[in-house]
């Protein structure tokens, strides 16, 4: 009983904060993540076991889920999953936490996750999860893939805004998409709030014989950003600002929907 | 020479229709949508050559793609695709089509792609990819996971949209969530534009042992639906029409971005 009314006590005055990545619960983005928020609440882990980019929105429903003690953050509870990103939140809530956080926060994933990227990222999917189980959230990306990238203005921005979120309550639904470009701290001209610019990837699979005859196909593709407005994400990088895109998870295309209502045969 | 000039004349009159799904090439329910629109144009089959459910967006990076030409569709040019269901499309593409079809569809699913479903949905990604591809497109799910279920009406409203869709040329990047109930055709109201309804999953993991003492989870979940409006996919499908709610890849929350602009500290 007395310990009931302990945690009670301690939730109040210290926020949970749930950290999970898509690269891994090795990758120093995470650790970089743990570090800048660690004495704002009690942070928890629980973070793929292996890299898992580019899993989008993937759940695991055809084989069971495992999950993993880990001490590998100095003084912070740390769970790695087999599964994705977004399994790690779903199982997060309802078997390590045994409910929700007061914050979700993903990454620093090692490389940008702004405009198209949002819709293929395990970062953000694991975040917009977060989002419609009513769980705040943040997904953090450094433009930088490099192992040995420095994190220090990507920290700097975390704490900042995770400080603000926790104090605002602004909306129980709140994602947002963070990207950092890949400069020293003292360049960086502050967060700036966005929206997701139109690009997308001109695809150009790489074609392959294997030792056998047969042939495979690697995707590449190269960035194309076709949106020229000063309001984007992508602008905002390119002029060393911190991207901030509030991401939404109902995708209703509410003008096509009216243009439909008044065009379509519906027998 | 004279080859290429049947090919671009033969473009012109007959549509180019490139059909996928997610939970594979020999399911029954891609079977059904290639029969109900083949004399409306020249179809192309890429599709996963396995289940691909609740995939949602992901792609293949860490390793390379396959494609294995396939006999299974009378007169119908098959591959199947080792991949996603969004790299089936971006293969289509890129190394079967070498050009954008006049259209793409996904399905029919075996079972309901409704509400929140979009977000998890292979079927609905693929259609997505395409749409960011600008190619119009159309998801087809049926609310029926039976491997016996009876496509008539699905297949009755497949062929009425698409017939609709390729000589409206609405939107470049139209992408469309249509579920049919599980009823017979003579019940069904027609189609009814839509919005995404506001529902998601409770999650309640199943908790087991393996036979060496180690815990595992299924991931298992209730459908909860908290929105009573009577325009959304849910409502529509609960009387019996079937639900048309166009998609969008713009994932920008607009109402928070202004929210967030007066209220954020951005340094």
């Amino acid at each position: 009983m007395a310990k009931a009314t302990n945690a009670k006590t301690a939730k109040t005055t210290k926020p949970t904060i749930l950290i999970t990545n898509d690269d891994g619960i090795t990758s120093p983005g995470i650790k970089a993540l743990v570090e800048s928020v660690k004495d704002l609440g009690t942070v928890v882990v629980v973070a793929p076991d292996k890299p898992q980019s580019g899993m989008g929105h993937a759940i695991t429903i055809g084989h069971p889920l495992r999950l993993t003690k880990m001490n590998i953050f100095e003084g912070v509870e740390a769970w790695q999953c087999s599964g994705t990103p977004v399994d790690c939140v779903k199982l997060a809530v309802d078997k390590v936490l045994h409910g929700k956080p007061d914050i979700c926060l993903s990454g620093i994933n090692h490389g940008p996750n702004h405009s198209i990227n949002v819709i293929y990222s395990g970062t953000m999917s694991a975040a917009l999860e977060a989002a419609i189980e009513s769980i705040p959230s943040i997904g953090f990306s450094l433009l930088d893939y490099s192992i040995e990238a420095d994190f220090t203005g990507a920290q700097h921005y975390a704490r900042l805004l995770v400080k603000q979120i926790l104090g605002k309550k602004i909306d129980k639904h709140l994602c947002l998409n963070v990207n950092i470009p890949q400069s020293p701290l003292e360049l960086l001209k502050g967060l700036k709030v966005c929206r997701q610019a139109y690009a997308k990837y001109e695809e150009a699979f790489t074609e392959r014989d294997d030792p056998h005859g047969k042939k495979y196909y690697w995707l590449t593709g190269e960035f194309v950003n076709f949106d020229k407005g000063r309001d984007t994400d992508v602008w905002a990088l390119k002029n060393n600002y911190v991207s901030v895109v509030p991401v939404q998870f109902d995708l209703t295309h509410y003008q096509l929907k009216d243009k439909l209502e008044r065009s379509l045969k519906t027998k």
